[in-house]
């Protein structure tokens, strides 16, 4: 049996004049793109150039909405109440939709961004919310949910399309969290044990955790970071290896999720 | 023959705990709202309400975007390139889209605000910019243009849908202008003048200059304010009356345009 | 013996074209103006404005930052590090000390606004941050806070010049907080009502509770809101007759408060 | 007779996540940083820090102030009254102020940035204007000018305290104002030809055309960029080698000025 895998990463994290991360280097690798719609980084321009760049590579354009908050790049948690949120996250993704349709394509899934995306992790009311405002207008929409956490059990409750993702370069707790960063290994460096991790979870379906425990899962993506040039080096060589491993990389697009 | 007219009104105009004008007075009147995308006014809770009253009082939906800066309210000319404007105004209108389709309606139609506005009325090049940037995400999108500027020639140009509008308080110099605000004559306070104006306008289907001019053009919509007591009142004398001068009062999006 | 006591408000809350509450009724009754700093409320437009108002009706001027959310007016928690707080609220202040120089005035008091005032009220580690970050740039400035909080804590711990203010129209909870809103007794609307409590917690120097607990503690201020025609009237109600009751209006400024 | 030129850069010009310019490398050559203040670049965490640093280095503080447009950069020309520009200038500058207080500092000169220095250089009223902002809450500060244009004579009229700074690497037309950089010769790459045209004007005080001809001026500054590798190099190579040229590179703050 054939096992494959979708890679994705956060794109389009400019604002202005501004660069962040090597887009064009992990667009080479990736096959999906979660592109910022313009509240916790990403202008309308920066957009619009991140979309015809994966057009251009064939990368699945994602929508990655996040907090207003410019300024701590959506990675501060801000209290919003449903009301606020339900529209905060349909005008970004409709933002995102008219600048994919303008670069030939379209938004294919959503991923929360940072803060938002840590509070849905852990409050499943709060990604019921989020992702019903999603489906709201696109009920087709695949979500790009982390495993095992609230986000996923609240898309498997609204039984709509989504993929599920761990993380290649990030330690595991126990209940399947991800360590804070401040934490011994709670971020991974050498790519050879990434990768090798990457493989070992793919192939037993299960997050292991940074004390060796197997919590079983479906893995349908895996999250890569671009933001240092270690970072793009490690994807690059998780990509380069997994087909080795007989694991094909195939975005989730291509096939139904639910 | 039968005359009729559209009636149009910007919208959404407030922004978090600020509210402008009184939308829920001109919705009982008009047929046509601009609802502001967010850039100069309107956040995404406002203009979710704002869609929703529209929704329920069977008003067509138009998107409403100008220039990024709240404070100056989109009316201080901000030089931007073709590649800045063109994205800028697709996020806009694909937000105003997305929370258009989660009130159960979609956008209609787009006027320019502001600013952004004035500018395409005087520069053919940067209203054509504009409107091929919304035709490019929304190919069967009405424009909602002030009658003999370089907006109406632009949408010509393009073989587009558009309606085209006149001011119902706002005196016309003899090029078909808007008087500045400044001058005599500008703004018209009397409602039984402006209304005995428009109706005159839409018979004769000319612009009348504040010289009594005729400068002969298509009206299909007649632009009318909110945001003072005054200005309710005369845009509900305004459509109180028309119906009584054989003027029926229908939105533009019931017909073909072009 | 001669009771005194000051009254406060916040004032220069419109943003752009957007207005808030009646500054100019309130100037009429006030000692001290709480003068929001452009992050939350408050362009520097509507700054000046509200300083020269300020100055003209001999108020004292006061800084009123809060966080980076004109939407949410600064009324949502945004989790933030001391790292981050103090440069904000330094940057605010000193662009209000800028305006009110221009003004022939200058910042005698600051006041915390909304969620952060929320926040420091309950976390005396983040008062003391807050208020630390004040008199590194300001050694002099009286820090307004609310009588029996963390932030009055925060204040005598570090020995600096504060005045201490209680609501005129909002009910204590037996441990001296407000009473959330919607809870039954948390708004006070009867200004009869309203000025005999000020009045008995002004002679008895005491916050007096919903069930009629005396808390004491020091009064230095009555916190009034302007943001409703009944505030209005209240704060005049208010200000009307406390002389009567032997209570004279008189700005904290006019003393050494420590 | 021994000469001595100042020079300047702008300096943090970074934003919330986003990183500009390597101001650590130049903050060893340079003797004034012209630091962004929040509005084009610069939030307050990126202020504190470049203030910090060049306290640590020795380096005078200056505002940058610019146009409320962190897209743009503060690039784009905005249309603004009197009215609005003076408060948007003081906003600026008392945040400034403020936080070079808790660096320790002050803030010792002024200089406009971007589109808002361009249209200061053409436009005397609005360079008065500006220039007036400042005076009136900092009778003391120096204004940086660009040498011979509409900023310099207004600052003569004003009787205030300036500097007049000249560009490193941009090449000059023959009315002493910048080439436009999409004409060849705008901006110069050479090192040696850089420092040695540098030298010749400092030598001659004037302003050496791109063909040639010299136009007197006074020369207090020379501006320096740092947002790339070879700006660096050259900023390196300039300070490095002016002094063997006779000339001892100061800051304008240790002299007066008028």
């Amino acid at each position: 049996m054939t096992r494959r895998v979708d890679l994705n990463a956060d794109l389009g994290e400019g604002f202005g004049p501004w660069e962040m991360g090597d887009d064009a280097a992990l667009m080479e690798v990736i096959t999906s793109a979660n592109i910022a719609c313009g509240f916790h980084a990403g202008d309308p321009c920066v957009m619009a150039h991140a979309m015809a760049v994966a057009r251009a590579k064939n990368v699945q354009i994602g929508a990655h909405p996040g907090f207003a908050d410019l300024q701590g790049f959506g990675r501060r948690e801000i209290q919003m109440s449903p009301s606020e949120l339900r529209p905060m996250l349909q005008y970004q993704i409709g933002a995102a939709q008219a600048l994919a349709k303008a670069a030939g394509g379209a938004v294919g899934h959503v991923k929360l961004h940072g803060a938002l995306s840590n509070m849905a992790a852990r409050d499943l009311a709060l990604a019921r919310c989020c992702f019903e405002a999603v489906l709201d207008i696109a009920p087709d929409m695949v979500l790009l949910v982390q495993a095992e956490t609230a986000m996923h059990h609240a898309a498997k409750e609204l039984g709509c399309a989504y993929a599920s993702e761990i993380y290649a370069d990030r330690g595991y707790g126990e209940d399947g969290t991800l360590l804070p960063r401040a934490q011994p290994g709670a971020v991974l460096h050498d790519p050879d044990m990434v990768v090798a991790r990457v493989v070992d979870m793919l192939r037993e379906s299960a997050i292991i955790t940074a004390k060796g425990t197997r919590l079983a899962t479906d893995i349908d993506s895996v999250c890569l970071h671009g933001d240092s040039p270690g970072a793009v080096a490690m994807a690059q060589a998780l990509a380069g290896r997994l087909p080795g491993a007989g694991i094909a990389i195939k975005g989730f697009s291509e096939r139904r999720l639910t």
